[in-house]
Formats: C-alpha cells, sequence, structure tokens
C-alpha cells in the first residue's frame, strides 16, 4: 500500500509500505477513506515528537471500511463504515473504566497513553491501517454523515469540546472565551452551547479566522495583540472577567491572556499543545479560586457527538476547507503548512 | 482598648486603639475572648502585603461574645458566643449568592475580595472588633465547644477543607498527599478522611511536623528534601502518582512537587499563599489530564465543621500548643514567628 512515512525531523515521503495485518484478536484491519492532518503532524515533522521514530506512518484521524477483524470482535463486521478515534481503549483497564481513555493502560504502543497511532503505531495517513481494541477505538458511522465530516469526529471535535468545554464546566448564561480560533478552538466554539454558553468571544490575532469563527457560534469576536484586547473581553462580562477561558493555541503568550482574563471562580481550559514551560503567576491567581485543567481528549463522547453531526446540530462541514486525493498527500501538507497564507482550516485528504 | 497595630514593616506593637462601633445596620461589635496567628500575619509584618497601611489593627481569627448588633441584625444577640470568619459575606451579591464568598461583592473593605480582617478592615487581635455583615460572618458556639477549639474555625480548618480537601475533589478510595504539614497542612490531613481518602501521605522536611501529622490522620509520612522523596510517594501508589496533591506552603518547590507527584487524571489543590511565580511544565502536564485549583477560604463549611468540631470528630484541640494571654501578644507573636524552633503549631491568646 502506499502511506505517508515519516523520515525523521524534515522528512516525509508518500511511498510504498507494507500492507497491515491482524496482530491480536480484538484488532481490525480498516480501509482508510477519508483522513486529514493535525497540527501535531507538523509538529512531529519539526522534531518536536522525538517519541515518534522513523519510518512511522503518520495520522490520527481517518474515516474508512472495515476490511478484516479478529477473532474476538463481534459488533464490527467487513464492509463496515467507521471513524477511526485518534485514542486507543482497551476497555477494561482502570483508567478506561473511568472514562479516562487518554491514558489507557493497556500496551498497544505504550501503556498509560492513549494517543498511538502516528506516534507509537501506524497511523492513517495511509491506504489501510491497523486499529487495536478495535471496538472501543471505532464507532459505526451511519448513512448520511458524509466522511468529510466524520473525519472531524476523530479528534479535533471531541478535543474542543472534552478538554475545552467540558473540562471548563461551561455552564448555562457563562461568558466563554475561545484563545485560538483555529479547527479545534473552533470545535470549543461549535460546542459550547450545549451546556448553555452565553456568549462566546473568539480570540485570535487572524481576521480571516474570527470571521469563520461566527459560522460556528462565536457571539464576539476580539483581535490579539492589540493593546486592548484584554479590555475589550472584559467589557464583554460584568467586568470581573469570563467564566471560562478556553487555550487553544499552545504557547506560553496564550497560556498566560487565559489566565488574565478569567473571573474569580472561573476556569481555564488548556487544550493547546505545548513545548515549554509557561510562568504561572500564582502570586495573583492563589486567591483567585481559579481551576485550571489540561488534557489529552478521551474520545469518550464520540457517540454523543457523532449524533448531534449527524442531525446537523453542529457545522463541520465548515471545517473541510480543502479537499485533496491521496496522490496529492504531499500537497495537503504543503497547503496545510501555509494556512495562515492559504486559510485553511482542515485539508481533507481521500481516497477518491 | 488595647489592640495589636501594624506600624509598618518590621513594627508592630501592643497598644491603645480607638473602641470600634457600629457603622453599618449590619454590623455587629464583638468582645474578643481568644484570638490566634496566622503566617499571613507575618507576611503583612514582613511588609508582603502592601495593601496592609500603617495603623491597621492586624488578626482575622477570633471567638468573642457579641456586645452591640446594628439595627438590621435579629439572629444574633448581646451575649452570643460567636465564632469570627475570617471571610466577609455580604449574603446577596452575585458571589455570595453562588457559596463564592471569597470574593463577596459588598464594599466593606473593598468589593470582590472576603478576606478584610486585619488587611483593609481592623482585625481580630484586639480586645473588641466591628464585624460587619455580623449575620453572615459570625457562628454562634454551642455550649460545650472551648474558645480554643473554635478559634481554629475563624480560617485554618476551612481553608484545609475547602481549598485542600474539596477543591482536590477528594473521594473515597484516593491517595491524598499534602505537602507542608503545618496548621492548615495539617487541617487538611485531617478532613480528607470526610471524603474517604483511604491513604493520607503528609510530607515535610520537620521530622516533628510529620510525627505531629499522624495524630492529626496521616496514614504515611515522607521526609522532603531526601533524594528519594518522590518515589516514596509513589511507592504508596499504584506507581502512577497520586489521585490528590494537596500544596499547604506557598513556595515554588514545594508547587512543583505537587505537579510531579500527581496522576494522570488527578487534582493539585494549591493552599498556599504564594509571592512568586512559578514555573508550569505544560510542556509535560498538557497531556496529563490533570486539574489545578487556588483559592483563598470561602468558609461556607464553617456551620459543617462547627458540627464535627463539637462532636470531637477533628482533633483541632491539637493545634493550640502553645497558650497567652493579651498582654503576652508580643511574646505570642515571637514564639509564632519561631516555630521551627519552638515547635508551635497554633499560638492561642485569651482574654484571661
Amino acid at each position: 500500500m502506499k502511506a505517508l512515512v515519516y523520515g525523521g525531523p524534515g522528512v516525509k515521503s508518500w511511498t510504498d509500505a507494507p500492507d497491515p495485518v491482524i496482530l491480536h484478536p480484538t484488532d481490525a484491519v480498516v480501509q482508510v477513506d477519508t483522513t486529514t492532518i493535525c497540527g501535531t503532524d507538523l509538529h512531529i515533522l519539526k522534531g518536536d515528537v522525538p517519541a515518534v521514530q522513523t519510518g512511522r506512518i503518520l495520522g490520527h484521524e481517518g474515516v474508512g471500511t472495515v476490511t478484516e477483524v479478529g477473532a474476538s470482535v463481534t459488533s464490527l463486521a467487513v464492509g463496515d463504515r467507521v471513524i477511526i478515534s485518534c485514542i486507543k481503549s482497551c476497555g477494561h483497564c482502570a483508567n478506561c473504566a473511568m472514562g479516562l481513555f487518554s491514558h489507557c493502560l493497556g500496551d498497544e504502543g505504550r501503556s498509560g497513553i492513549g494517543w498511538i497511532f502516528g506516534h507509537l503505531i501506524d497511523g492513517t495517513q495511509a491506504e489501510y491501517v491497523r486499529v487495536p481494541y478495535a471496538e472501543n477505538s471505532l464507532y459505526k458511522l451511519p448513512d448520511g454523515v458524509p466522511d468529510t465530516d466524520a473525519v472531524m469526529l476523530s479528534d479535533i471535535l471531541p478535543t474542543g469540546f472534552e478538554i475545552g468545554v467540558q473540562y471548563g464546566q461551561v455552564k448555562p448564561g457563562d461568558v466563554v472565551a475561545v484563545i485560538g480560533a483555529g479547527p479545534v478552538g473552533l470545535a470549543a466554539i461549535a460546542t459550547a452551547g450545549l451546556y448553555g454558553a452565553a456568549t462566546v468571544v473568539a480570540i485570535d490575532r487572524d481576521t480571516n479566522r474570527l470571521e469563520q469563527s461566527r459560522q460556528f457560534g462565536a457571539t464576539d469576536t476580539v483581535i490579539s495583540g492589540t493593546g486592548d484586547w484584554k479590555q475589550q473581553v472584559l467589557a464583554l462580562t460584568d467586568g470581573a472577567g469570563v467564566d471560562v477561558a478556553i487555550e487553544a493555541v499552545g504557547v506560553p503568550l496564550t497560556f498566560t491572556m487565559a489566565t488574565e482574563i478569567v473571573r474569580p471562580g472561573g476556569h481555564v481550559a488548556n487544550v493547546g499543545v505545548h513545548g515549554k514551560p509557561v510562568e504561572l503567576h500564582l502570586e495573583d491567581l492563589w486567591i483567585q479560586n481559579v481551576t485550571i485543567t489540561t488534557g489529552l481528549v478521551n474520545a469518550n463522547t464520540t457517540r454523543m457527538l457523532l449524533k448531534l453531526v449527524a442531525q446537523k446540530k453542529i457545522p463541520v462541514d465548515r471545517l473541510a476547507t480543502h479537499h485533496f486525493t491521496f496522490d496529492q498527500m504531499l500537497d495537503a501538507y504543503d497547503t496545510f503548512g501555509r494556512a495562515a497564507e492559504t486559510k485553511a482550516l482542515k485539508v481533507v485528504i481521500s481516497r477518491s
């Protein structure tokens, strides 16, 4: 088969790779019909994730068709259309039992980490992929949900919802600020209303993304980088700060911004993938009764979000801005890597 | 009357001060029968809390007898024995309505901050004190609870319980680590069992405090500052880390220690008063699904804790290690200021 293979920092190729096979009775093999590229893939290509070894097939998002199932798999069959979750879940360890699939203790890839595709085992930017713990990691797709919508359920939609909105404990009437209106930030914006957020403020440096954010449910937008961005945000509150600040960028500046706009008793939900430590101003925050959360997605809301997507309650179709076929994989990377210029949100790559 | 008056950084005196009077219909005046000294008072005397002005009477903990009530006060009467809470609560602002008394918007002292005694208005290290919002800030003391127990309910017991145990979301079976076995850390240790903690690990540099901690409910103790303290803590867990790490010191080192021993999906509850920023290792923590909380006590559990203290369910009597009378106030400060040497936990100062 063909696959996008990591060749060390800065090196990738769309090249021949061995077809995956069933290794364990709980596996399935899935023909990938649609995949996409995540900001994390770009981090890997920069060499920021040293656990990824040369020769690894990248990608942790995909929709496909089951082509083979292991001996113990009973709820999936060859021919089923499925969403491939970015998170493995053995379904029976102590962490899976509490819904903490992000830290599944199953030994596929590595015990204690849920994200293994395109990281510790071969991923989804390929014609076929082996899916461990298939019955807990694949979700049957109902008719009527196009692949280009469904692929947003592999990672970004549950990430924005679980790690942003749920961990942020958004509640009815809240003022929610989302810092960073990239795909995951937009996913948080699009789902904040599920818990009754009254005001959803998108904050970004990019005016195009701010315009887009209104299509996803932002009620207000603020351009960051300007001197009075903070005053503009506070003006949308009672003056004390936002109830929930969701960080969806992953750099020290934006994390600090989140801590500066949150109200006493409020929540900062960090969604961004960080590569550096940040200075936490505990000399101010110790007295503020704030809650700060971090997290890798558990993907334990995938079924629920799939129902909402199937009912067109979440405008995920607006996320797929650029379309490619598998043989254009490198072009897709190029377009996504220049997102500020190409205005790409998610690039979708399909078998045909 | 006599009172402990702040004279600027490094300066204090037990001296004459005007008797307090009723200023608002919701006030009461209380004769202070018993007070104590908090680590925060030492911070103030170092000049670390610039909002405290020269001439301020210090102290935010006390038990006393009501001597006068304002015109609107109906549930308290002259002669009532009361606990003076360290936190003001107007009882009708948006924050009080959600139990966030720590950020009461009432304009006594300053809107938005609950801790005003000995900070923004005159405090309890005095023969008499004016108590704003008396019906929400004073708690009638049942017979049989001695002042020396009751005074721990002004601040430290609710602080350790609310900001440590409750914010840390301790649940049945948890392994809870408390870093810092001073009075507030001991209050957290003494109340972690209320939510079913199975293992309570006290961590401190001071072997005397660790010995004391077992009397408050610590099941295990670890001396910090040694090379393998972290391994000793992890050995008390399944290897992944503690469920809840409570920081009760207030320096960068101990905060970082808390983040290093918490398990994926676990909680870090910061109770310590910090004077400096800390380096938060988000490059490691972003993927760990941890929750970090901070907070000033709300004192919204005072009634509940008072019942437990009245029933001798919490060994607060062990906190009062040294006893003084009002005319020995400066000696009490001296003993408390040299706590490592004097082995003082709380110094209790009484009218007679």
